[in-house]
């Protein structure tokens, strides 16, 4: 392949390195780009360039921001009793989409997972406990980390670390997902389905 | 989602812009490179910005090169007398792989396509007939076009305005695929393994 321009297979490597992107598509991705106008490969390398430079983390909430506080901890229209605690920034936007809660946040940053050796101590949990602390108006956590093994120990682990101090501690409804078929879902959702059942 | 910087929305935008990049994959890449060491972003960016500045056409084959002529044409070793004919840079890529093919190509930059308005003055055809009348050691010319309508087409095409010439031509073979399974195989490509087959 030594016939390939250098500056293509560079590019095709970098787009290779990214998770998900397969050898073809990086392939298909860059021969895409030497074929568009010269602007959009710019417009791609400048986000790119930009997206570091201009990105900080909340120091209230954690959730990656262009200011810090994040605009989500400014805006005065929350409701600042209830704090939804997540993994990664991606689920807030997920549950921000919903339009439906309209509380604040807290990013944990990840998920315990001793197969990996992640810990309570590599999260920030330690800046939820002082966020809790110094803010009496918490009346709720909404658990809303990822229904999998790891998300599961994350919550329980901080279930039990602050239900003592006496806070309502929620979760998200486990059950079927909708627009799915009964016949097709697996055990354990069928199983928290049946548990999460509800008087109609 | 005004609640998302702009240099991260900015980057889904552009990652979304891509072919096969659904709004999902497109944050998910962002998302990925927000946790990824600052280098990783600032190596696609570089990649992204040197692709267009150090790529030219190679003015006999029309592929793409870091040089004029590229390194296939100017490589002593290839066999001159041999050319095959592919739509686009990928194919030379596709083609060099197999280890197989020691001669030269031509990129016609595309086929015909009526639908899309894409006729012979669109693509390298007539370069590709001055370069057989000024070449007269090319002795072969493989009609390497993709086995769809629009590949047939200019396949179809090229035979008629070229075999006049007096030129040997041929065409890849057409066939089942290394892998497949004939019960899956759809009529034409079993149609064209029937007619294209061999004794033993």
């Amino acid at each position: 392949m030594d016939t390939t321009p250098r500056a293509v297979t560079r590019l095709i490597e970098e787009f290779h390195r990214l998770p998900g992107i397969g050898p073809k598509t990086a392939q298909r991705l860059t021969f895409y780009l030497l074929r568009a106008p010269k602007e959009q490969a710019q417009a791609l390398s400048e986000a790119l360039a930009h997206l570091k430079e201009r990105i900080t983390t909340c120091a209230i909430c954690a959730n990656i921001a262009e200011e810090n506080p994040c605009a989500i901890c400014r805006d005065d229209g929350r409701d600042r009793s209830i704090v939804c605690i997540v993994e990664e920034p991606l689920d807030v936007l997920a549950i921000e989409r919903t339009r439906e809660y309209h509380g604040l946040y807290h990013v944990l940053h990840g998920a315990i997972s001793p197969v990996e050796g992640i810990g309570p101590d590599d999260l920030k949990v330690d800046e939820l406990l002082q966020r809790i602390k110094h803010n009496p108006g918490i009346m709720e956590l909404v658990l809303a980390t990822n229904p999998n093994v790891e998300g599961e120990a994350t919550a329980m682990y901080l279930e039990r670390l602050i239900k003592p101090l006496g806070i309502r501690m929620t979760r998200l409804a486990r059950g079927l997902p909708m627009g799915g078929d009964l016949e097709y879902a697996d055990e354990i959702t069928l199983t928290r389905a049946l548990e999460g059942r509800r008087e109609v």
